[in-house]
């Protein structure tokens, strides 16, 4: 057993070996016995394995080699199998599954990986699943379905530890050894009073290390927070992240205890979360994966790519304007392209930084304008030494003094205005209620390739010709 | 205390109110109590604050600001405060602070906080901060920091819960209540044999719903896993979020217990890693903060715009060898950005999904090659969905068939080597043990510039000269 579960096998092997990645040679093996049609030995190399690594495995496979292993290997599945598989992949697996290997697997899950296994899934497959539930499950799920998509009220779980807030620590313990039905994890006692408000927690370290006489509430933790279960999804993962949350009750409108939200929850947001900002930013649909089919990746990128050819043609326009110009002088067309990249990839950075900062809550109505001006600045400087470096290059290049003049103004007017929409961009569609993660990149680089090349081409035509 | 507690401001006033972030209402009263020299109001407006909320504020006022309220507020501070700052505040912070508040500040944290407080601090402050804990920490602390950087044994706390294997759930209960010196937060009793060697770990949930006369080991838990202390953060982490864990025990070489990582921890480190990736890919230095000065933050930007310069102008030697072209046709300058800008696009596309893919274990070799074909052919078809249109509406705007004729051809093969490249330099830098999100973007982008202008030009040379 001391081999399987020890997590160490960089050491011996150095970073060619990728840490917890799924070896290679097991899956060459697994694939294999499914393609013999082996269930036994399938079974044998599968059972080690933990959920999620099972769930990678079935993401990574081909769909034919997918399809061989849940035939063989389908009646094994789990509960926590099905949670933790990709979207993409999860309803085809489902469809796989026989009815009965499917209810079983629901019944072992707590509400909330019910409410998330279903939620994405077509009608007819909920109908089934909520069905495979005993009654009581089943109302807790529906109950969770009726609050909003991503909010906490989805997120939670519904089994909750509670006790009266008069309580001591030996009449918890008590109760805890009589009850039947504890969820499998839990770190805090609710205290909640009689209208079922809760008012204070106490952590399992407390009571375990408490005397028995000892009263709850005089052993409560100072972090205790509740959490609407209308709260977005987003703002819970924050909060636990900023305030070290473990776990946070769940109340409803009426201030009521409805559930529980763990961090092991909120941890999944926010890799979900940094998942779609580093994706969208890319200007990628935001449930990418690389699990996806050729046609679900065509759909997605093609309407980035749509808009972007939108901005190209409108800075090939601005171009379009200066057409005599550049047949005067070609060196024109060969240097504005640098112009245009070197204000795209400043305003890129300065955006990136600000996306991050708005999700982060950094940059808040408190420091926007000093930031603000502090990104001019870096813009100035940044633009007088390209300035600089650029027009010496171009001056000699083309042996012609002018020509460097004009280029080393036109990277500094780009530069600056890189910084600005880099700052700007971003804090005005977070405003206005828009994702800055989706829309600043295009605005920024269509901004910055229309004012590069209209700076530089304008420049150019007013001094040179 | 039931409204400060309460995480639910979003309700009523809709996305307007940034929820959690610092209210700008209290800021500028803190700011004006500062500047008033008010010290009373000062303290009593930032006490209801979390620790990580005083930690926000001192980083959005402005330098000045900061200086005022220390110097009025800086007997209140305490460890857990230093530990939520930004590191480039955090010095500067550091300084300011009177000799015995920073020792008191010090001496409450856990040992990781410490470890994490002082391994970016300059030698002296270091020892200051050494010198102010008692024997038995300053030793735990010098034993992190003879750990690597960004290893676990520098986010481990030494502080850890443990009993011997062949303990009842009531001896285990009775040591407890007894042990004075208790962490803040722990989540499992660790079972050691008699060399302290880990073998296993019971929840507490478990230990108070279980008879005090139940064995430990009948009631360890799945999970359990252990972590070598020179695993590197980043794979304990993912670890963490991969197989749901809630606490590790850290072993060194001979398998001893030396420490335990709790998921906050892990939890952290995930923000930074996606922080990291964020940052990169967007050629920002990855130390990156909105609350760096104008000089750090031009020293950060300039070296990536400055090798995107180098690239700019390789892009631009290969326009300048069609010149002659250009000067006959025109219309090339003005088409030849949008060729470019398309397959730049399609490529930071890819890489993006890619480096996620790679960061999240999701490509692997076991499925690199079928995703390259997938790209492989998802560059096809939004090649010929873009050549289509952008033939079409180039060949009407310069009325020449010939023109659409090329760029289309230009389209396609640029997305083709987009999405190829988009994937394969990832994988490659990742192969090659370097940072896919550091270096991928500029060489993609570098790529898809120089095939851009290249097929285009080229095509349009032969073609239509």
């Amino acid at each position: 057993m001391a081999d399987d579960t020890t997590i160490q096998r960089a050491g011996d092997d150095g970073r060619e070996e990728e840490d917890f990645a799924l070896d290679r040679d097991l899956v060459d093996r697994i694939v294999a016995a499914a393609d013999a049609g082996d269930a036994g030995q399938l079974k044998d190399l599968m059972a080690p394995l933990h959920a999620a690594d099972i769930a990678d495995l079935l993401e990574q496979v081909s769909a034919a080699e997918r399809r061989e292993i849940l035939l063989l290997w389908g009646s094994e599945m789990d509960g926590d199998v099905l949670s933790e598989l990709d979207d993409s992949i999860r309803e085809e697996v489902i469809g796989t599954l026989p009815k009965h290997v499917l209810a079983e697997a629901v019944r072992e899950l707590d509400s909330d990986d019910v409410v998330d296994l279903i939620e994405d899934l077509e009608k007819p497959q909920q109908a089934q699943i909520l069905g495979a539930l005993d009654a009581g499950d089943r109302a807790a799920v529906e109950q969770s379905l009726t609050y909003p998509e991503y909010s906490a009220g989805r997120l939670m779980q519904r089994e909750v530890v509670t006790a009266p807030e008069h309580w001591t620590v030996g009449e918890t313990i008590d109760h805890l050894r009589r009850d039947e039905e504890l969820p499998d994890q839990f770190y805090h006692v609710i205290l909640v009073d009689p209208g079922h408000h809760p008012v204070a927690y106490v952590t399992l370290g407390k009571l375990l290390s408490s005397r028995r006489d000892t009263a709850l509430k005089d052993i409560t933790e100072d972090s205790f927070r509740t959490i609407s279960a209308r709260q977005e999804e987003g703002d819970v993962a924050y909060a636990f992240n900023q305030y070290h949350l473990i776990s946070a009750p769940v109340v409803d409108d009426d201030n009521r205890l409805v559930g529980v939200i763990t961090i092991d929850d909120a941890m999944s947001v926010l890799d979900e979360e940094h998942e779609e900002d580093i994706l969208r930013l890319a200007g990628v649909g935001d449930e990418s994966s690389i699990a996806d089919t050729v046609i679900e990746t065509v759909r997605q990128r093609l309407p980035w790519l749509g808009v972007n050819l939108c901005t190209a043609l409108l800075a090939a326009s601005i171009i379009g304007l200066f057409q005599d110009s550049i047949s005067h002088l070609v060196a024109l067309a060969v240097l504005m392209p640098i112009v245009a990249s070197m204000g795209g990839n400043a305003g890129t950075q300065t955006l990136t930084v600000a996306v991050r900062a708005l999700a982060t809550r950094n940059l808040t109505e408190n420091n926007v304008l000093r930031v603000v001006r502090r990104e001019a600045m870096v813009g100035v400087l940044n633009g007088l030494v390209f300035a600089l470096l650029l027009g010496v290059v171009a001056a000699l290049w083309f042996a012609m003094p002018e020509l460097g003049l004009v280029i080393a103004l036109a990277i500094i007017i780009n530069l600056m205005v890189a910084a600005l929409a880099g700052i700007l961009v971003p804090v005005v569609l977070d405003k206005l209620g828009a994702d800055p993660a989706l829309a600043s990149g295009t605005f920024v680089t269509t901004l910055t390739d229309m004012v590069g090349f209209f700076a530089f081409l304008g420049l150019a035509t007013l001094v040179l010709l």
